[in-house]
């Protein structure tokens, strides 16, 4: 069964390095942009185009593999995982600088079997940078075993976060105050690349020390999960319990003590959960 | 008198890559920090030796110039800018992902003759990107020639800034503020890569359109300044102003409109100038 997972993970890298050469083709082409939830909730074609050849790739070779996949979502179809083999797919995760050129765009590619995420593969696609991570085999970066940090200090921390593309000006206030909190401790600094991917592998990299976020989905985070988790990072729910990851929040960290500490300060947005439970 | 800036600018290019190669290799060793000026304003033995390094070089091939450089200044040295050849240099601007190994760190350098800035050298060593800018010549990429977005829509903008290295919770309360009003427009993002030579570089490549800080030192955004003129983008005072090297103070945009967009919305923080004037 191992075996199996890995042959899928092969296939997922070259589904991923595929993707993101039609990607980055795209960047030299016009982009023409939709709006979704707000005013800074992008899609572009390419976002569909490119989901739309991974989902058929993948599904050509294991047909009886489930899917969850952004854009698929957003046409209607569920998001609820199952016990089945399940791929979690975000084409373009960074839309908003896919559209701008802003050079942080990566795919994303988790595996689920019985809801625990087997392996994930986190294409940073302008970069060139192929990060994966596989359940109890370690995580790499283009063949770079992966460390965190393993700082256990927030006052020496460097924390990636995201603004968000929430627009309400309550929202918007929350997370500002949450970085406010975090900066008066004080901490080193904070950063922004734009890619929820790309901020954990960061995280993975040993780059930054931790990574929280409320707002974003499973498939910005199933893939990369599993790398922070594979390069001795942990994650955490944003309320300092453990990781769900259909809960849209999360704290990816080189320790439990900073994942704890960063938790402790975050004030909470109200979510509605990617598989519509009720909290 | 062309031909000597342009010998100069060239000489610029070869020290700020053998710099980069010094910091490069210094990311490989354990990096001992020192605070300055807040828990969050970090230096490192590098920062001195490459500083070091850069200016012995220069002297010895231009022993008439004059040099303004962060760590010298920081030792004590002034840094006012006279009519004389200056080289402006900050050896390491991102001195907090350098010591985080966060994958953005630049030399830069900066050349005035009569106050004005003549070309701008910033090589974001890492990433082995080496952007220059020359007055009248146009600004390049690794020989790839830039251009900014030309952007004239403030809703529509992508716009790079920093939280910043102060930790004076009034400060952080302005700072966190101006990213409030922004975001409220709304625009489509802000992000934070840590270093303003590098995000004012984002900028003239059109994948920002526009960045704003305040607290910044003219070392760090002389030789970005020219790079995004040349790039066909505007640099302003953050009060909407002409851009003074010397007030700690810039924005740098894709178009005079979106500039003056911001420079409306930013409310300004109390400064000592570079050379040490009153307002």
């Amino acid at each position: 069964m191992a075996d199996q997972w890995q042959e899928c993970m092969e296939f997922a890298v070259q589904v991923a390095r595929k993707a993101g050469a039609v990607i980055c083709a795209a960047l030299k082409e016009e982009v023409s942009i939709m709006v979704k939830s707000s005013p800074a909730d992008l899609v572009t074609a390419t976002d569909q185009k490119v989901e739309e050849m991974i989902i058929s790739s993948i599904k050509e070779k294991y047909p009886t593999h489930s899917f969850i996949g952004e854009e698929s979502v957003a046409a209607g179809q569920g998001s609820t995982l199952t016990d089945n083999a399940t791929w979690i797919i975000d084409p373009i995760d960074g839309t908003t600088n896919f559209v701008h050129r802003f050079p942080f765009v990566a795919v994303s590619i988790g595996f689920a079997v019985n809801k625990q995420v087997e392996f994930g593969v986190v294409y940073s696609c302008v970069e060139d940078k192929m990060y994966t991570g596989r359940k109890g085999k370690g995580a790499y970066c283009n063949g770079q075993k992966l460390q965190v940090s393993g700082q256990k200090d927030i006052t020496k921390s460097m924390i990636v976060t995201e603004l968000g593309s929430n627009r309400d000006p309550e929202v918007i206030k929350i997370v500002l105050s949450n970085m406010e909190r975090l900066l008066c401790i004080p901490i080193h600094g904070i950063r922004a690349v734009g890619t929820a991917a790309v901020n954990m592998c960061l995280v993975a990299t040993g780059g930054a020390d931790a990574y929280y976020e409320m707002g974003i989905h499973c498939w910005d985070m199933a893939a990369a999960a599993v790398i922070v988790t594979e390069a001795g990072g942990v994650v955490l729910d944003t309320n300092g319990g453990a990781f769900d990851l259909m809960s849209r929040r999360v704290i990816a960290a080189s320790s439990t003590e900073i994942g704890e500490r960063i938790a402790k300060e975050l004030q909470l947005i109200q979510l509605v959960r990617d598989d519509g439970r009720k909290e």
